[in-house]
């Protein structure tokens, strides 16, 4: 293994205090319990709080801005958070008007977001993510994993908060969302998490994992490296099927998310885009907006996921307003 | 070699029609030749223009937009485009001011660009980059590489022609920022180049490539494997000795960029970041911006590099600027 780190126990903090450096017009980070917040705390709003493990930035530390999330939690590198750091991010930034939690359906993060809530002397409510159509059940999850719908999520849920929506209604919009949302990944190669120095799992040449988890967990089959738009009809495929199996529309405006898994070159990313954007239109949605790049990654993996998310006037507008994070930026 | 390609001959071409396609409000793109404009013509302005082999995205297409480049023409991967696509870009764009051609140092890229320039027949000027203090004279190039300070030259040149300054203002802030910018690359694995179908070299795990070039050419040396601080502490000094090489100031503000060669997470990044300013501060330097991310790749290389432009209020001021582009965006 080869990393720029100086100590795998160390790595996480010193990777903050550069974020917090870099950022220290948006962001402010706190140690003990770890958690980061807004520079300019919101008022009047549902204070809208992500986390989960480390080794997917930019999510969610890099979602944490203006028209996005309040504050995050960063676990340990694939570690869930625990619940003194949701408590006191959610002490930190909540302003009278609850706090609501985008939590994706991790085992570990799902029992240590529970937890916090359980403690939590404020109105409250939890949206889980589980937009992975791959699989039922995997190495961390009862149920559907949540994976890079959980960036349109807290786009969306972060935009409806900005307004002074309630938190039922902002609730409302993240399930609504994480329902219309379908995600399929595939990796070419294995993550190698820094603790464990080592690969997470083997692949050869000719393999690839699809349906792969952000973990490395593994997906719906083994299967032989192929031709990209093979592997992306593959994909398209799948999520189309979700779409049937949710009694979803056949049709509409979607919005298409093509995610780089960590070491993915763009030049990849952009040629996987127009394979899918193309079956997808040939199947009678339109893309009406896009995000191609690294969002949710799997650390330092080779792969890519295909997110599509059937678009509404609501979801459309919140998805366009104005937003300041570290990782995604527009209108301001 | 595992990547999401179809046919390494049309990889190119189908990457660039996916970027077409996400981003169809802010570019289009064109074939035989290859070059990608802003989707609304400017006018009355210096046309901008960059170009250069492929590889490196987002550069140099991902800046095209309002505030930074008019057009920008890919080679093939790592292959200087052709002087018949520079000039059909520059007809393109052209609003009567006169051309501006950004073109990193790379011989070939020089060549052919030259060759454009002498069929051209508008008033033109080019800035060649070079800010790369690694080596003098590499594989491809006589003299310094241009490296990830063309995107800050890039950006501010971009921002100066937008209010409407005239040719040899442009060429001047231009040829200014690339003296005051020092970077240097490392990496800890090769690219591997599509049609070449294994990496460029070969490194063990117990080394790096100290000063490597973004298309994997050699740097200073082979260096032993280190803990994270002690790779930047060496990468910073090299920096500082080109300022005081280059009878900069001592001390100032600084722009501070750490850029990711492909496959190096964002975590990793921003811990090269944090040690970075931190040594550059104790030297005198104020890191007055930051820009932390993957902005001019070297494929699916591990690796990174640090890039410190010492700043003025007026690159300062046109560094802030707004601008649209698929790669950078603030303001808009």
């Amino acid at each position: 293994m080869k990393k720029f780190i100086n100590n795998v126990d160390h790595m996480l903090a010193e990777s903050l205090r550069g974020f917090a450096t870099a950022h220290a017009d948006l962001v402010e980070v706190q140690f003990e319990p770890t958690f980061v917040t807004r520079k300019q705390k919101a008022q009047n709003k549902v204070a809208v709080i992500s986390g989960g493990g480390s080794g997917h930035e930019p999510l969610h530390a890099g979602y944490v801005g203006k028209g996005m999330l309040d504050a995050a939690c960063p676990g340990q590198v694939f570690t869930s958070p625990t619940p003194d750091q949701m408590l006191a991010a959610a002490e930190a930034v909540h302003a009278g008007n609850g706090v609501l939690f985008i939590v994706k359906n991790y085992a570990g993060d799902v029992m240590n977001f529970e937890m916090a809530t359980e403690m939590l002397p404020f109105e409250h409510a939890t949206v889980y993510t589980s937009d992975d159509c791959a699989v039922v059940n995997s190495t961390y999850t009862t149920g559907r994993r949540g994976v890079a719908g959980t960036v349109i999520v807290e786009k969306c849920v972060g935009s409806l908060a900005e307004t002074g929506a309630d938190l039922a209604a902002c609730k409302a919009l993240g399930d609504k969302i994480n329902l219309r949302t379908s995600s399929i990944g595939v990796a070419l190669t294995s993550c190698t998490v820094p603790a464990a120095g080592r690969p997470t799992f083997d692949i050869s040449e000719a393999e690839i994992e699809m349906g792969v988890g952000i973990h490395g967990e593994p997906g719906r089959r083994r299967e032989a490296m192929r031709p990209a738009d093979a592997i992306v009809s593959d994909m398209v495929a799948a999520i189309l099927h979700d779409i049937a199996a949710k009694q979803l529309p056949a049709e509409g405006e979607i919005l298409l998310l093509v995610n780089g898994l960590g070491a993915t070159p763009l030049m990849e990313l952009y040629l996987i885009y127009q394979q899918a954007a193309s079956l997808l239109a040939e199947k009678g949605y339109r893309v009406a907006r896009s995000l191609v790049g690294n969002y949710i990654t799997a650390i330092d993996m080779a792969g890519a996921s295909i997110s599509v998310c059937l678009l509404d006037a609501e979801i459309k507008q919140h998805w366009d307003s104005a937003v300041h994070t570290a990782g995604l930026r527009w209108g301001i």
